[in-house]
């Protein structure tokens, strides 16, 4: 057997990448929002660097100030990998889809037939939806965190039984004898529980891969618990090693307490990257894009090192006074990394431009320095693999398939080719056939 | 202006054709049930006839003796429209999608996602699903058809104020200026029913067609109350010119009672087809893939005839004596046409491949038939066009595209290119940008 090797999965959002004026470089084409060649465009580029996975967010909801900055997440994420799925042949397709605003049947016939469709290479990240801007659109208040993971619990195990309900070889299709299924092998459902039911079954054969795989998103007790009895993989969030220990630790913890092997749960931090020849560069590609946010995060960052922080000075560094007076927040992991970077001397708006206070670490610069990072981080036993979210997806794919992946191939950190068809393949996560007798309501 | 010229769409079901036994026809594939590149091949096939539209029916229930014959539908309506959008350039996409079992929301998103990707091509045909067997697999018992067209009628309404949400000119994306929309354009939703409700707005700009368009089927006074305020296509059912004229001026009518003009609802009628050189070859064809139906069948057209037909005796034709004493049933139309088919002098076996119990008017044999019948109904105003429905996708669809299309555009009946890019140009209905300030919950 090789070694333990990395997996890396991809982001896909709007359609121009992470950085907020990603939609105004050169290089984008600005209605890529609506574009789904764009789109089919950065998931092949994602493919040519081997990547295991595409990682669909959604709300569904819009976020943000429209009148500058594109809404953050796909038209429909369905839809989008429905193209994606007949333009690209191995990558895995990981859509988000709400446990808390869909009808299970809905979902388990959308996923299985994207499964059908990409020849197996769907997975669902089951998520319970945050947010009293995503229910109103469904015209409700959001319900308690421990009903949304009720319902999630009873839909997770209804979808995944709907999934199963034609068996490994109910599908005969035979011309010659006429029998085109084994009745005998697609079972009813019938579950009901106190907030989802179904009769089923459903009427979708297996795929190349059985049945779609689960993802979740989360870090509540509620989540862990999700994804410990249900999940393959965890699309996380941590800024430092530490945290992400403690975290893919209580992820295979919970999935043992859930009777399974710890390795069946696998851990993905995020990290975003600008891939250029120097770090100067990559910091004005940034600065360039997004520099107009700076002003409101100066003062932002200013809260974060426990400093009076003047947005009219964005071109000086950090006075020695200011340095020494600095207090990182003790309850925000980012300031220490916020705090290195401005001792570092450079300017307030270089340190902005490092992205210290972006959602996930961010790597500025060389295509190694992500390599580094990447490989500190797997090494340390804090990741099975990263998800990855470039600045720019019209050529941030590109630089970091062409950039950080041979490095890690050639560090043997990452696999070359892929080595199988299917998602489960690529997760090293069993295939699924039939309706596991755990499952119930 | 040219003369009036009929619309015509091409039914896609669940891969095969309509004939139960097309799956096992030696042109299939037996598995093009889960294959995304025999629908998209099919599609295609019709986009060569110019076609206006596709229409995917849709339960979603499974349908049928599974030993024997295939599902109904599709596996997914919109997975598969999203695989056909992007190899297809210009024939419209029309979606049957339930009122009754899905969120405002979730329709709204995914159909204007369709809509976009497939540049303005996509309607929705929004029923109120009847059968308790679609309520069992969400778990509840089918609500009364009053309050299934209440909620229509709300969901309607909500789903076309979210498309419009975004008005005409929303979306700037401008990136010299960085202006990404025009905030002022996007209109807050705020709806709120006795069965639906949204805050909205919906996140995507508007198509080249501004919003889908939408459809009906159905022909309960429900159901003409509906279409007449909302639907630009009705998917209808008629065996009789008459039957036909009827339906038509009564959804005409309807329309008029909404303050329309009666020309923006178009009627489309049902058409089965097996096109072939001879009746005989394309009866022999019908025999030869559904014959294994025909005992079943017998007793059935028995009771509709007011005879005993032996199963036994399907190679010999009817009886004088039975033919003289048939009593064709009054309540159901087809029962005319069987018996005059009957009287012919073919074999009981021979009337039953004429499809006499089929669910539309059947054109069995040369193309010039169709195109004969197709002349005569749409000739009497009884209807628009036509929705057809071939035997067998593989060949049925290329059968009519080459043998009946050129016949009708010989006779100056259907358009021989298509002159517009999105489905309301095909159907001649006005674009729709913003919200209708008649929408109201
Ligand atoms: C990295 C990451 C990605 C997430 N992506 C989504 C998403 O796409 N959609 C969503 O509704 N929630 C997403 N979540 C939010 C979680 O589903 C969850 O609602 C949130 O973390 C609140 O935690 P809790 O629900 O476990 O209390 C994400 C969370 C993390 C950590
Ligand atoms: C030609 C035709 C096609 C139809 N297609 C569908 C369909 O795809 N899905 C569906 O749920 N109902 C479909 N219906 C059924 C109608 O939506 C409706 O439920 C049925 O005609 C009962 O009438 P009512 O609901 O108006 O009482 C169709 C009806 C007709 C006439």
């Amino acid at each position: 057997m090789a070694a333990r090797q990395m997996i890396i999965g991809m982001h896909l959002g709007n359609g121009y990448g992470n950085l907020p004026g990603a939609w105004r470089a050169p290089s984008v084409d600005p209605q890529s929002y609506t574009s789904f060649d764009a789109k089919v465009r950065h998931a092949q580029a994602a493919e040519r660097g081997k990547l295991q996975f595409l990682f669909l967010p959604d709300g569904p909801t819009h976020v943000g100030d429209l009148a500058n900055e594109p809404p953050h997440f796909n038209l429909d994420v369905m839809v989008t990998l429905a193209a994606v799925a007949r333009e690209t042949k191995r990558i895995g397709l990981v859509a988000t889809g709400s446990t808390t605003f869909n009808e299970p049947f809905n979902l388990a016939r959308q996923f299985k037939a994207l499964d059908v469709m990409s020849h197996g290479r769907t997975g669902w990240n089951a998520v319970t939806s945050s947010g009293e801007d995503v229910a109103a659109n469904y015209g409700r208040r959001l319900p308690s965190s421990a009903d949304r993971y009720a319902r999630a619990h009873e839909t997770v195990q209804l979808v995944q039984t709907l999934w199963g309900s034609w068996g490994k070889d109910a599908w005969v299709h035979d011309q010659a004898s006429g029998r085109f299924a084994n009745a005998e092998q697609v079972a009813p459902v019938n579950m009901s529980g106190k907030f989802v039911a179904s009769r089923g079954p459903l009427y979708i054969p297996p795929s190349e891969q059985g049945q779609p795989v689960l993802f979740h998103a989360g870090g509540s007790p509620n989540a862990l618990e999700l994804a410990g009895r249900f999940a393959s993989g965890v699309i996380g969030a941590a800024f430092t090693i530490d945290d992400a220990r403690t975290q893919r630790a209580a992820f295979r913890a919970s999935a043992e307490r859930a009777g399974r092997n710890p390795d069946e749960i696998k851990f993905f931090a995020g990290l975003m990257t600008t891939i250029a020849n120097s770090r100067r560069e990559g910091l004005d590609r940034r600065i360039t894009l997004s520099g107009r946010t700076f002003t409101q995060r100066a003062s932002y960052l200013g809260q974060m090192l426990g400093l009076r922080l003047d947005p009219a000075r964005l071109d000086e560094p950090l006075s020695p006074e200011q340095l020494a007076g600095a207090r990182p927040s003790p309850g925000d992991p980012r300031s220490v990394q916020a705090l290195k970077i401005a001792r570092e001397g450079w300017t307030l708006r270089d340190v902005l431009a490092h992205g210290v206070i972006d959602y996930h670490p961010v790597i500025v610069g060389p295509a190694v320095h992500a390599a580094d990072h990447m490989q500190e981080w797997f090494e340390a036993g804090a990741v099975d693999g990263f998800w990855v979210s470039p600045d720019i997806y019209e050529d941030g794919v590109d630089a970091f398939v062409e950039g950080v992946v041979p490095i890690l191939q050639a560090r043997g950190l990452f696999h070359r080719e892929y080595d199988g068809a299917t998602l489960r393949h690529h997760l090293g996560a069993p295939t699924q056939y039939g309706i596991d007798p755990r499952l119930a309501l």
